[in-house]
């Protein structure tokens, strides 16, 4: 199909961050997660945490004419993490073949015909397991933690791409890597884009 | 993963049900679409045509309490078609390895780990030029005829099944066959079936 891009989205806890990576390895191309956060830090002089989280994650309400404050205020912080962000984003595809995880590639390179969009998820159960052996315990149960994110990325992103996060209809194929397995997802994905 | 069963919930328009025809023949096993509506109009006495409509879309709106009225009223007709039909799923994947499409399937069977749940979707632009092929021209517009199919399939799978329509995380597996190609999704679903 002439792919030269691969954006993944994914839920908080799913794999699909290690899924883009593999998946890149596999292919010998570059994956962007966090250079695009450090890219934005050089750009920006924003610390690179503060990024890391207004980059995907919306933490208030009500975010329905966040956008349209821009003209009369001024553009916010989060505003201009998303504009440096989007350029960087627009650049890296334009320059090479790649895998990008996050950061509403998708929504951003949509209008493009030799981009997969991939969405990778799992269900609560799966993804709980996961985060505790992979990030350890904390006070709050993984599912309360996973709650909490699953809400400020689909606050994010309907923020910024006015898109239902999770509708399969953004993307060429979703993945569930509870049921399928990581293993495997990569492996399709990387028959999808090669063939 | 010993899967024995695939649903396939498709977009109109999309070529789901073509998918799952021809993924039934190359794997041997039955497809179950009309052989549905047949065994409901046998088991309820009303007509196919009734119950081809009434047994995946809502014609009529608010749906919220649809459900609730059941004890105060009785069953409407669509609530007597849903139970049937969900019956008959019911009792189809207890006896054998089948292809069944459409009509929430995915929601009856969502508990069972040996059942392959898909979703199958387009863009509009495919989707409009496919019912013209295949249907021919009316007085509707194809994206008009289109958008309504959806708008009711959509909220015929929110009233019985509480879900939310083309939500990625109700499957394991979503597909867009305007992207990958018909021939290559019933290739793609084979394989994860078969492995």
């Amino acid at each position: 199909m002439g792919y030269k891009i691969i954006t993944i989205s994914r839920e908080f806890g799913s794999g699909g961050h290690t899924v883009g990576r593999r998946l890149a390895e596999e292919l010998g191309i570059k994956c962007y997660d966090r250079e695009i956060i450090d890219r934005v830090a050089e750009e920006s002089g924003f610390d690179k945490d503060y990024i890391k989280e207004k980059g995907e994650y919306v933490p208030h309400g009500p975010f329905g004419n966040m956008m349209n404050r821009w003209s009369y205020y001024g553009p916010t912080n989060e505003e201009k993490i998303w504009q440096i962000q989007s350029d960087i984003i627009l650049d890296i595809a334009d320059r090479e073949s790649c895998v990008i995880v996050g950061r509403c590639a998708d929504y951003l390179l949509k209008d493009r015909d030799d981009v997969l969009k991939v969405f990778i998820h799992a269900d609560m159960k799966y993804r709980a397991e996961r985060i505790v052996r992979l990030y350890g315990e904390t006070n709050e149960t993984p599912e309360k933690r996973l709650s909490d994110k699953d809400k400020h990325r689909k606050a994010y992103y309907q923020v910024y791409t006015d898109m239902e996060y999770g509708d399969a209809r953004n993307y060429q194929i979703c993945l569930n890597t509870g049921a399928l397995g990581e293993d495997y997802c990569v492996e399709l994905l990387k028959q999808i884009f090669t063939r």
